[in-house]
C-alpha cells in the first residue's frame, strides 16, 4: 500500500461528555480514558477508514490472532496544553516511524502517516479539553495495533485493527529507584524482537520484575541474554550512565528500543555541551567506576516519567549506593527540565519537536 | 488459591447446533469452532466459577492488558472418537500441567486441575458430536488464558480470563517440508519465556518464518542466540534428529518447549529400543553427518500434525537434502503410526496416556 494513500476521518461524538466525572487532580496513570477513540481496520491488504468514536469496548472472537499468537504492538506518546490553549504533540511523526518499524518485524501491515499522524490530530481535535495545562499534566497517548482475524492458525493475521486511545496523566514523581542488574532473566535476544514496542516484550518482563521487588528493587536493569554483562535498558525504558561527565548509554540495536526520549536527551546533552558516548557498556566497567568515585547517576528514559532517576543497584547480592547529587549538577534533573520545558512550551523549542494540533 | 479448589460449572447450551451446516470432509485447520465454549474468570484473586455457553464474540475494552502488554498462553491438545464412540483425550493433565507452568513466567494466576481437566471434559461431553471418529479425525482444543484488565499501566493483569474452544480438524498431510537453519533470527533468549507456550513467541516467528518461505523454505529450524550453531526447534515444534540408527532431539531448556508429543515419542521411541540420545546438537555436526551419509532423517514433533517430516535444510545459503527412506524403515514413520495409534485407540496404549470423556 502507499504511504500516501488518502482516507476519510468519520466522526461519531459522545451523547454527553464524561469529562466532568474525572478528577483530573488525584489521576492513577492509565485508568482513565477520554471521550473518544481512533479505530480503523485492515481487511484485504488495505486500511480502511479512519473512525473516530465514544471510547468503549468492542466485540472480538475469542480465536482471535492477538490473543494466541500475540501480534500486537503499541507507542506511547503525549500531548501537552500550553498558556495560550493549545495543544501541541512532541515528534509524533518518530511514533509513527517506529510504530511501523515494529509492525515489519511482527510482521504487520505499515500503517500511512495520515491515519496515524492527522488521525490523532483530529481525536485531539475533539478531545482536546481533555489535555490540562500546567507543569506535569498532559493526555498520555496509546496507539497500538492488534491482529483481529479469527482462527487457531499459527500465522499471521490477514485482518487487523488500528486505534488510539487517550488517558489523561499527571507525570509522576515516585521518587529515586533501586534496581537490580539482570544476572538470569532477559527481555530480548540476538536477532528477536527487544527494539520493537511488541506486546510480548512487556508481558516476559513482569516475572523477573515481580522477583527483584520481592528483594526491595523496584526495577531491573536488563543485560543481553547470551553474557548478561552488557548493560542495555532499565525496566521499560532506556537507561543511562553518568560516569564522571560524561554520559554514557547504549547504542540501538536489536535488543534496544530507538526511545523517542533517549535520543531526544541526546541531542539536549549535545547542545548543553555535555559530553556523550553512545557504546556498550558493561557490569565490570560500572563496578570498577564506582570503586573510584566517578559513577555519579544512572537514570531511565521513557515517554511515560520521562526520566527516572536511580539511587543505587543491586549486583551479585550487593547493594550500590549512588552518591547523592544537588539538582543544580545533576545531568538527570537539567535534561529532564529541559525537555520536559520543550514539551510544555515553557522551553524555546530550538530542535523544532513540537506540532500544534490545529483548532478545527 | 488452593489446586483443589471446589468450583461450580454451570452449562448454557446452544439453541440449535451448528454442526449439520459442517462440511466435515473439508476443515480448513482452526476455522471451525464448535457450539460450545468455557469460560472461566479471575478477578479479585481469584477463579469464578467455570461457564459453558455457545461459542461466540465476547466483549472487551480496548485497553485490556493482553492488547498492550501481551499476557497470554496457550495450549494445544485434541481429542478422538475411536470405534465404540467413546471420547477420549491424551495426557491432558501434562497440557494443565506446562499452561501453570507458562502462567508461572508470565506472572499470571495458577489455574486448579478441576476447572481445568475437568471443566474441558464437561465441554467435550456436550461437544462430543464434533469428535469425528476415523484415522486422522480430532477436535483440536485450544485452553488459553489472557489479561483482561483495562488500563495502559505497565504491569500485569489483575484479571484473567481462561477460555476453551474446540475446533474439528483433520490431521493434515502437507508432504515433507523444506526447512532453514536459523543465521540470524530466533525466537528465544536465555532467561527469556521460549519455554513456554505465550503468544509473543509465535509473533515473533512470524516475518522471519515469511523471509525463509520467500526463498522456498516452509519453516526455519531455530537456533540459539547466543551462537547460532545449536539446533533448538523447528517451526512450532521440537525436532529431532536422526544419525544413524541414533535419534538426537535437545534437552528441554529456557529456550525449548517441553513438548508433549516430543515426550511422548521419547517413550515410545524407548519401548521400541530405538537408540535415543537427548542432549545438544550442533550445525556442524548435523553437516559432517550429511557429508558422511549418515544423517537419515530430520522431523518435527507437535500436536497439530503430530510428526511433520523434512526433506532437506538450507544452512549458509546451500540446501542439503536428506536420503530418501522407505516407510518401513523410517523413524519418523513408525513413531507417527505408534503414536497417532495410541490417540485415536487402535493401538494399545501401554503407557496409560489416553483418558476417557466419561458420558454423561
Amino acid at each position: 500500500m502507499s504511504l500516501a494513500e488518502n482516507t476519510n476521518i468519520s466522526i461519531e461524538k459522545i451523547a454527553k461528555s464524561r469529562i466532568d466525572s474525572i478528577d483530573f487532580e488525584n489521576l492513577k496513570f492509565g485508568t482513565t480514558f477520554s471521550d473518544h477513540m481512533l479505530v480503523c481496520h485492515y481487511k484485504d491488504g488495505q486500511w480502511g477508514d479512519v473512525q473516530i468514536k465514544p471510547y468503549g469496548p468492542m466485540s472480538f472472537e475469542p480465536s482471535i490472532n492477538v490473543f494466541h499468537y500475540g501480534q500486537a504492538i503499541f507507542e506511547g506518546m503525549k500531548a501537552y496544553k500550553d498558556s495560550n490553549d493549545d495543544v501541541w504533540l512532541f515528534r509524533p511523526r518518530e511514533n509513527w516511524k517506529r510504530f511501523n518499524k515494529s509492525a515489519e518485524r511482527m510482521e504487520m501491515p505499515q500503517i500511512d502517516e495520515t491515519r496515524f499522524v492527522d488521525g490523532l490530530k483530529t481525536l485531539l481535535n475533539l478531545d482536546r479539553e481533555w489535555v490540562k495545562p500546567g507543569q506535569g499534566n498532559a493526555l498520555y497517548l496509546r496507539p497500538f495495533m492488534i491482529g483481529t482475524h479469527p482462527g487457531v492458525v499459527a500465522g499471521p493475521s490477514s485482518e487487523f485493527m488500528f486505534c488510539i486511545i487517550c488517558s489523561p496523566a499527571r507525570t509522576y514523581y515516585s521518587g529515586k529507584v533501586k534496581v537490580q542488574i539482570a544476572e538470569h532473566y532477559s527481555r530480548a535476544a540476538n536477532g528477536g524482537v527487544g527494539y520493537t514496542k511488541c506486546s510480548g516484550n512487556y508481558a516476559g518482563q513482569f516475572y523477573p520484575t515481580k522477583l527483584a521487588q520481592q528483594k526491595g528493587y523496584q526495577q531491573v536493569i536488563w543485560t543481553d541474554d547470551a553474557t548478561h554483562t552488557k548493560l542495555e535498558e532499565a525496566g521499560t525504558m532506556n537507561v543511562f550512565f553518568r560516569i564522571g561527565d560524561t554520559l554514557i548509554t547504549a547504542p540501538t540495536s536489536e535488543r534496544i528500543l530507538d526511545g523517542v526520549t533517549r535520543k531526544s536527551l541526546l541531542d539536549i546533552a549535545k547542545s548543553k555541551g555535555i559530553d556523550i558516548d553512545v557504546r556498550t557498556i558493561v557490569v565490570q566497567e560500572l563496578l570498577d567506576a564506582h570503586a573510584k568515585g566517578e559513577l555519579k547517576e544512572i537514570f531511565g528514559a521513557g515517554t511515560a516519567v520521562t526520566i527516572g532517576q536511580i539511587e543505587g543497584f543491586a549486583y551479585q547480592e550487593k547493594f550500590y549506593s549512588l552518591p547523592e547529587i544537588a539538582d543544580e549538577n545533576s545531568f538527570a534533573v537539567q535534561l529532564k527540565n529541559s525537555l520536559q520545558g520543550i514539551q510544555q512550551k515553557t522551553v524555546e523549542d530550538i530542535f523544532g519537536w513540537t506540532e500544534k494540533v490545529e483548532k478545527k
